[in-house]
C-alpha cells in the first residue's frame, strides 16, 4: 500500500479526501496541515504540521492548500519523490505540468513529471460531459451560468451559511476579478480549453455562488461543429464514464455521489447546432477529492503494471 | 383618487402591492382573496371573500391569483368596468392583450379594451436591458440562466425555506415542464417576444430556483444585429430607465428597490457580436407589483389628459 499524505486535511476537500482515501482501503495516511491547525484530529486521526521537512517518505501527496502554500511545499515533496497532486491553482495551467480529469484525458496523467494538477470544481464536471459531444460532433463554443455551493469556498464559508438566517441569503461574490471577467470565470475557461486540448475554444462563464452547502450546478449552452440532436447527446452522455442522465439534476442530488448528473439535453434555436443542458456534481468529491484520487490511482496502477 | 381592488391581497405580490400602493397615495383600497383567507388582515385592512358580486364599483382592479382565478374572476370586473391588470399568465400571450412594461412598450398599454397582463416577473428585468440594447444595435439572440427566489413561488413556499434546516437547501424544480422545457422558460422566450415586438427572436432559457428569500438574477447571453461593445452597452443601459448599473448585482442588493440591476457587461467571444451580462431584480416589486401599479398610473395619467 502506498504512503500517502493529505496536505490540508482539516479542510473541506481534505477531510473528503481521508474518507474517501479510507473507503478505497488506503492504510498509511498521514494528515498534514498549517502550524494553525496542527495538533487537531480529523477522523480521529492527529494532524501535524507540514514543514518542508514533513515530505521525506510518501508516495503520494494530495495537496488541498491555496496556492501559495502549493507553491512553498509542492517542490519539498517532490523532492522527497511523491507523486504530487494538487487542487490548487497554482500549477494547473503551467505548459508541461498535467491538468487531468482521468476519464477525458487520463493519458496525459501518465506523462507526469511527479506533479500533476487537479482541475476547478467546475471544469471537471463540465468537461466530463463536453467530451463526448467533442468526440461525437465537434465543439464550437460552449457558455456556462454556475451556481456554486459555498463549500467550493471552504469550510469556513460553509459554517457560515449554515450560522445565518435564512432570510440573509444571497447570491455572493466570492471571487477576485481582473476588469468584468472574475478569476473563476477565466479558470473554467483556460482549463477547459487545455483538458479538451482545444486552445482557441470560445469558453463564456458568468460563475455566482448559491446559499446550497454542498454541489455545484451549471447551465450550459453547447454550439457543436456538426449537427447533434438533443436525443443523440442523451445517448451519448448516458453511456459516458462518470456521467449519469437525470431528468432534472440538482446539487442535492449530486451531493454524496460520485458522477456528474446531466439532463434536461434540448435544442438550443439560436444557433444551427445548438443544444441547452444541466448539470450537478458534488464539489468535494469528483470535482475535487475524488478526481485527484482517481487520478493518483491510474498513475498507480499503471506502474504496478510497468513493474 | 380611483377606487382600487387588490385580488390575492394575502398572496406575496398582493401584500407588496397594497404596500406599494399607499407609499404611492392611493387611498381607497379594498382586499380581495379566496374564500379560504376571507376575514384576516394585510396592512390592518380586512380581506373579503372575491366572488363575481364583488366587481361592481373599482376603477382598477389589480389580480395576483392563480391562472384559474384570474379566468373566472377578471371577466366580471371586466364588465363592471374596472381597468385590470393581472399577473397570471392566463391572458398574457392572448392577441389583442396588452403585455406591457411601461418603460419598454409602455405604449402598447394605452391600446387595452379594458384588459392589460403584467408579465412574468423575470421577463420584467430581461425586456429593460434587452431594449436599449435592441433599439441601439439590433437583437439576434438571447440565452439566460435565471436565479429565481422563492419568494416567486409564493408566500407558502418563502415560508418553507425559512423553516427549513440550512443545510438542506438546495437548487429546485417549482415548474411544470413540456418535454424537456419548463413552462417557465417557454413564458421567458414568449413573453419577451410579445414585448420585443421581434416574435422571432431566439430566446433560450434555464430557469433554476434558489435558496434566496428575494430577489430573482439573471446571467444573459445577448447576441446584437450590429457591434456594441461592453462600454457602449454600459453607456446604454445607464441612461436606460428603471435600470442601474452596478458591479456586481445580487438579489440581496436589489430587493426593496425599483430597479433592475445590471453589471459584469463584457464580451462573449463565441461570436462576432456577443456581449454577457448579469441582472438582479426584486421579483416582487418591479418584477410583479410596481411593474403592475406603473401600467394603471399610465393608463390613468393618460385618461386625466384626455379629459
Amino acid at each position: 500500500m502506498p504512503r500517502v499524505a493529505v496536505v490540508g486535511a482539516t479542510g473541506a476537500v481534505g477531510g473528503v479526501t481521508v474518507d474517501l482515501l479510507l473507503e478505497r482501503g488506503f492504510d498509511d495516511i498521514s494528515l498534514l496541515a498549517s502550524a494553525r491547525s496542527a495538533g487537531s484530529e480529523v477522523r480521529g486521526m492527529r494532524v501535524e504540521e507540514a514543514t518542508p521537512e514533513s515530505f521525506g517518505a510518501f508516495d503520494v501527496c494530495f495537496f488541498s492548500v491555496g496556492s501559495t502554500a502549493s507553491r512553498e511545499l509542492v517542490p519539498h515533496a517532490l523532492r522527497g519523490g511523491a507523486l504530487c497532486i494538487d487542487k490548487s491553482e497554482a500549477f494547473r495551467l503551467e505548459p508541461g505540468i498535467p491538468l487531468v480529469v482521468p476519464e477525458v484525458n487520463g493519458d496525459r496523467a501518465l506523462e507526469h513529471s511527479g506533479l500533476i494538477a487537479n482541475p476547478n470544481c467546475s471544469t471537471i464536471p463540465l468537461t466530463l460531459v463536453l467530451k463526448p459531444l467533442l468526440d461525437a460532433a465537434g465543439l464550437r463554443s460552449v457558455r456556462v451560468a454556475t451556481y456554486q455551493s459555498v463549500s467550493g469556498k471552504g469550510a469556513q464559508r460553509l459554517q457560515q451559511l449554515l450560522d445565518e438566517p435564512q432570510a440573509e441569503h444571497d447570491l455572493s461574490v466570492d471571487w477576485t476579478h481582473d476588469g468584468e471577467e472574475f478569476d473563476e470565470e477565466a479558470k473554467i475557461r483556460e482549463e477547459t480549453r487545455k483538458i479538451l486540448e482545444l486552445p482557441e475554444l470560445p469558453v463564456s462563464a458568468t460563475c455566482v455562488r448559491v446559499p446550497v452547502p454542498v454541489g455545484h450546478a451549471e447551465s450550459v449552452w453547447v454550439e457543436t461543429e456538426r449537427p447533434l440532436t438533443p436525443d443523440e447527446a442523451r445517448e451519448l452522455l448516458g453511456a459516458a464514464p462518470s456521467v449519469r442522465l437525470e431528468d432534472f439534476p440538482t446539487p442535492g442530488q449530486a451531493a454524496g455521489g460520485d458522477e456528474a448528473l446531466v439532463g434536461r439535453i434540448r435544442r438550443d434555436s439560436a444557433t444551427a447546432n445548438g443544444l441547452a443542458l444541466h448539470l450537478a456534481c458534488d464539489n468535494l468529491r469528483k470535482g475535487a477529492a475524488l478526481n485527484g484520487i482517481q487520478i493518483a490511482e491510474l498513475v498507480l496502477s499503471h506502474r504496478a503494471v510497468a513493474a
